[in-house]
């Protein structure tokens, strides 16, 4: 048996939503079937008002208010000399959420990755390094992935930067605050003996 | 920091979705914002759509078109003698997915359950007992679940049915196929004792 119309659209694109498969898709479906319409109108009312009003923010490209600078570059008590790099807006928040940084962010949108036609140019590169030569920045903290892309994309960044006389850094590498030795990938262990700190 | 409201809103919103977390509503969120305009909207318009169009099945209360009857009691070429009593509209889909069944279909929209507050009032079992009634129906499978609810919903069926010279018939109870003995729970092993048939 087939499913009506309207149910399989929706089975379809709810399941299309990231991390969501057929037998999600199903149990929210039936849910929204067996919830109030207001209950649901309030679901897509703001589904429709993200896309409506959320668009970037001109100085630091995190998403942000249309026509507004985020909070964050709007907040003149925050660091203007640091600026830490990220690649995708929810990187902002993980490094926010430690409350360790009290400087400004970039927002790169990805990494350069050649296999997927992912140059500098398609990346909001030009738009760092004009922030750069116009800002008084005095460091630079490279807090893209620990991945192939996010440390070639450190590396060109770096290699961009350091010309302008600007402090670049990088986020260490190392075993992850209560984890376990034994279960560490050998890279990680590799990498947090080269990194090991004199105490 | 917060987000804007825009992005707090779809949050809050889709956190509720069932089998959703925050942090499942966080990474649909950014994949949403990410995407062009047109697919989020294919996406809200197939979630209206579902309200709008989709309603009860006036003779088996499955999900149907709003003023249609379902695609099973609009097929003749089923068994109209055989009707299989399930608890909720899933369990219609699951049980044509076994293409086992070629009779028709009357969904509860739950199961008894006093502790809840749901009696045998707040369940579709009144259109039930008139169906029996006024149809040529021959066996009814009673396929609610097998736990506590579904077993007293059972019963309780049973008793109001069998006065109508109506045959009731339960789902089977025993080890799941592709299961193993070791770890099936002792009650489903003591059920499937009990129901053992002869080779």
């Amino acid at each position: 048996m087939r499913y009506p119309d309207a149910i399989q659209n929706a089975l379809d694109e709810l399941g299309r939503l990231p991390g969501i498969g057929p037998k999600g898709a199903q149990r929210i479906t039936y849910w929204l079937l067996a919830r109030e319409d207001q209950d649901v109108a309030r679901l897509t009312d703001s589904i429709t008002q993200l896309k409506e009003t959320i668009s970037f923010c001109q100085t630091c490209w995190d998403f942000a208010p249309s026509g507004e600078v985020c909070r964050i570059c709007a907040d003149l008590r925050r660091d203007s000399s640091m600026l830490c790099v990220v690649e995708e807006p929810r990187d902002v928040m993980a490094i926010e959420r430690t409350g360790e940084f009290s400087g400004r962010y970039h927002v790169l949108h990805g990494a350069i990755s050649p296999m997927d036609g992912i140059g500098p140019d398609q990346l909001r590169i030009r738009e760092l390094l004009t922030r750069l030569t116009d800002d008084d920045i005095s460091e630079v903290i490279l807090a893209t992935n620990p991945t192939v892309e996010g440390e070639t994309t450190a590396v060109f960044l770096a290699k961009s930067i350091k010309p302008l006389g600007i402090k670049v850094t990088r986020l260490a590498s190392g075993l992850p605050v209560g984890g376990d030795l034994e279960f560490a990938d050998e890279l990680t262990l590799g990498k947090a003996l080269e990194a090991r700190r004199e105490l």
